[in-house]
């Protein structure tokens, strides 16, 4: 799905074979539709089920099984007439839909099953969750939701309400009930139908980039004609479509007045034209979810160092630092008689070497460069590029842990790339720690501090992926408790419940004593609106150099710098929140003389596990 | 792989750069070659490893990372210095391969390993082992040996070797040796490199089919030229090569004499014109493993019926069996007033009703079909078909269980396609009994009888791919005992040790008084040469009518058709055979009122347990 997929919906198919077709020329990946006749259904509901079973819909041959698997997309209706209050009827039109599931599950054993409920929401949850039990893994469903609730078109038929009734439904509630009920089973996702009316309040649009939202459905009233006779929407709602096609991988699903609207293309056309504006530069890596590495470890592997070094903004930015260091250091007059030593740890294959000489070379300073590197495999293309590129630079390679290093002189500047997503989480205060006492008094740190932040977050996307990887048993992920480690993410199917707040700060060097770099702090959010909190995403900003900082902070992200996703603390146990709930949790971080980990418990609005206890499911290796 | 795949190797590459071009350049998917510096290497041998461990190969910056991932295969010498007597050099050495390993597990973390070993078996089986334990399962070892010893070659370095010395070494027991004290990892695989001389005894060569070949090496000087100065093969190596690459998934890899060998192409378009004459038409189903069907107890889907249906030869071969039963029922003088009732048993979506309708046309002769599916899926599309296809034929649908009909008249033929790849393994016998009252004494069952046969086979690949299915938790593969299940296969990756055997036949209508389905066989095989029993292959054969008979015994598989896979019955442990060897298996089919099940122990050369006592692992259920 890099290029946006689009599906045709055409509730009755009175032909399906050329609305299938008529959806292909279209360029559409498929069409959405009902498969069995609404009308044999009604007719059902009066007789017996098993003596008509033989002619309930079309021919399935029409299709090949390839065109049912791939290109069609079957849409079951799930009327309140399964919450009936006589049983007969109740049971009859559960053999009903048992007999339509069958048939579709016959011609189309996986896939996306549209489910369009009307009925109480525990209903659908057990109707699901029997079908799930019953079905492969490859076989999803997608619950229809529409974004606002139009309550004065409900009141067109159902006289028994008052036409005066005011208060509009919060369409989240009926779907987070269903997916409740079903125990926020991975099987079960969203379908959003954009509606003409919008919420008055934004954060009921935005909670939906925190549930596993896998189409948006534009009925063509959502549509209005311009001046030269052509669909349009209005800025709000083209800002909503491209927040969901930015921010979310799914389906745009286009819905038509009929099969005959005329208009089907122009539909497609304007939203294609919409979705140009995007960047979907990085859509391939999106609800990706990683264990963090251990440099201190094990040993990086070349195609990681090439992934980092790829990164356009950091390496400018870091040169940008030691110039300005640099600058500060040498006045113009000693130039040519003096030369900063340049303490570089965690050389790797060299990118820091680079901005170091890069730096020297426009500020017209003299340096020489100490590269420390411990992994062995590294030093072998350092030492090429030395011979190769650098051969009249000075630079000395010392191929260990830059812990255990001895010099004969002091730096004046030491220069590092140890920071992870959570600033501190590679263990770079103790790596700087052990190596400060070879910098000058007067010597700087690059980067000269790291600050660590969270905030609380809503994503049933990544909590289920998060869920997956239990029981996985590769080398490092050895864990069962999948909720207890904090992982990498990075994705944009999340709702941000409230804003991010500081969490622990290292400054570079660190001249206290005794060091600590234990910390710990008590934080307090407060939830928006209505919603399920999953856990907390963790980000870090970080100052190089005087007013040169990097940052992965939502608020400041550090402009096209790639080379750091997220992190995700989980809660073991999601927690239904209320809108304006108190939440309160605590983090530690905490040392011994092996490892360093987290702790992480949620006090408010309810108490949690203090997860990571003692470091035993994700401890961070000192070596 | 569906297109032959070719991999360029040269051994040694001062400019590893240019000959990856010269690979890519010639459409080879990748260069074989070593990686680290032999000359440095031998240095080593007299210094300290670690100290000159910074310049040990060439830059590996002059490839990006997915150059290596995907272009360079790397090859390893594994001398006998690992054997040698002097404890200091062997340990010595195997530093520096420790080295040359942890640097391309740097470049290239997972992909083929190509493992070219002279020495001592165990030697090379503990290496692998311990790299194995440390790499993840996406690194596989191949181990280079000779389709044939080149002992003359041996001995112009060997001067301790008589020259008169006349024993050809069998190369397979080498590998044989390897393998089994690697425990046969299924990470460690075959390149077989051709030779001029060939083994005199052809088994040599086809019993390397049994085994995991994943490369074959054709050296420059398995080539001579013609007349027109071309590069060609003896008729006998070009039979070799062909059959390599049909029945095996390989890379073709060719060796020229260096990088500057002019004929490289001509090499390639040597045996790319010899791959063309081959049929790949099923290549990307080779090697497929799948748990049987149960058709009695699950109702099959649409796609497999269609799969079926796709069957160019089978049902030509009913439609013929029908028509000649109706010429013999009903005479000329009789085709007007007579009409053949013929009862179809399991007639899915409809393509025996469509051989029968044609049938008649055929041989002018009045039908009425009753077609009888338990499928209330495939009732739908029976429906539809004789509403908009045949609805001025004669044609009864009822959707029971066969074995549960009442019919108002008896019937001149039954008609079914209940045979699964080992006959009676989807309960045909027992569907047949049940539905043959209905038959009139005069009529006739088409099929007419059905046998089953059994052939001693090596197949690691496939025995590979058993094993892996352990733990597999699908609804009908909830059994970790997968070597206690028969299995259907599709490969060619096999060597068959003996000639194949017939081991059950049933007749239908089946006249005995009572009725008894259970069978019992003991079977004798020989071992045509050294080699290893996995298990074994079994296939049927199906008198339709009279003289036309479908069958998948591979001495007279039926042309063209498709629809079965052989079963693969394996055993739990492999048993090492040597020429000459006797082998004695005795087979079982087993009922009782809710299943049948086979059960099969080889009795010699070892004895092995019962499989499937009780039917406990793989149950067929009748219901």
């Amino acid at each position: 799905m890099s290029r946006q997929s689009f599906l045709l919906k055409i509730d009755k198919s009175p032909d399906i074979q050329s609305n299938l077709q008529l959806s292909l020329q279209n360029k559409f990946s498929g069409l959405l539709t009902t498969i069995v006749d609404d009308g044999y259904k009604r007719i059902l509901l009066d007789e017996k089920v098993a003596e008509r079973q033989q002619c309930f819909t079309r021919s399935p041959l029409i299709f090949k099984a390839n065109d049912w698997l791939y290109s069609i997309f079957p849409m079951i209706n799930m009327t309140n007439i399964l919450d009936s209050s006589s049983s007969e009827v109740r049971k009859n039109y559960k053999l009903l839909l048992d007999q339509e599931f069958n048939f579709i599950n016959h011609v189309k054993p996986r896939g996306y099953y549209y489910i369009r409920p009307t009925c109480e929401p525990e209903t659908v949850a057990k109707f699901l969750l029997e079908k799930i039990e019953k079905t492969g893994n490859d076989l999803i469903f997608i619950v229809e939701i529409e974004l606002h609730s139009q309550k004065n078109y409900t009141r067109m038929y159902r006289r028994d309400l008052s036409p005066i009734e005011e208060d509009i439904e919060d369409t989240w509630m009926y779907w987070n009930a269903i997916h409740k009920a079903a125990n926020y089973h991975q099987r079960i996702e969203v379908a959003i139908v954009l509606s003409s009316d919008l919420p008055s309040n934004e954060l009921e649009i935005y909670r939906w980039f925190g549930e596993p939202v896998i189409m948006l459905v534009i009925p063509h009233n959502t549509f209005t004609t311009n001046s030269s006779n052509f669909p349009v929407m209005t800025k709000k709602q083209q800002e909503i479509v491209k927040m969901f096609m930015q921010n979310l991988k799914l389906y745009i699903v286009i819905e038509p007045k009929s099969s005959s609207d005329h208009r089907i293309k122009s539909y497609l056309e304007y939203i294609e034209y919409l979705s140009k504006s995007l960047d979907r530069s990085s859509e391939e890596e999106k609800d990706c979810l990683k264990y963090p590495l251990q440099p201190l470890h094990d040993n990086l592997d070349f195609s990681t160092y090439e992934v980092f070094e790829r990164d356009p903004a950091k390496y400018i930015l870091y040169q940008r630092a030691i110039e300005n260091a640099l600058k500060d250091m040498i006045s113009e007059e000693e130039k040519e008689t003096r030369k900063a030593i340049v303490l570089l740890v965690g050389a790797g294959r060299g990118p820091l070497i680079r901005s170091t000489l890069n730096a020297a070379t426009n500020t017209h300073k003299k340096v020489k460069i100490i590269a420390v590197e411990k992994n062995p495999n590294a030093i072998v293309t350092l030492t090429c590029l030395i011979k190769q590129l650098w051969p009249d630079k000075e630079i000395e390679l010392i191929a260990k842990d830059m812990r255990n290093i001895v010099l004969e002189e002091k730096a004046d500047i030491l220069v590092s790339e140890l920071l992870g997503s959570f600033g501190d989480n590679e263990l770079s205060p103790e790596c700087l720690d052990g190596v400060q006492h070879l910098l000058k008094p007067t010597g700087v740190s690059i980067p000269a501090n790291s600050k660590s932040y969270i905030q609380p977050i809503m994503t049933k996307r990544t909590y289920g992926q998060v869920q997956k990887r239990k029981g996985e048993n590769k080398k490092r992920e050895m864990h069962s408790e999948h909720t207890e480690v904090n992982w990498l993410i990075y994705s944009t199917n999340i709702f941000h419940i409230d804003n991010f707040k500081e969490v622990f700060t290292f400054v570079h060097p660190n001249n206290d004593n005794p060091i600590d770099n234990s910390r710990y702090g008590k934080f307090h959010f407060e939830s928006s609106i209505d919603c399920i909190l999953h856990g907390f995403s963790g980000y870090f900003s970080s100052k190089l150099y005087k007013d040169i900082e990097i940052s992965i902070v939502p608020d400041s992200h550090t402009k096209g710098m790639i080379s750091w996703y997220s992190v995700f603390f989980p809660i073991a146990t999601p927690i239904q929140l209320k809108k304006g709930d108190k939440i309160e949790v605590e983090f530690w971080r905490k040392c011994n003389t092996e490892k360093v980990w987290y702790e992480w418990k949620v006090n408010a609005p309810e108490e949690t596990i203090v997860h990571n206890l003692n470091g035993e499911i994700h401890p961070i290796f000192l070596a």
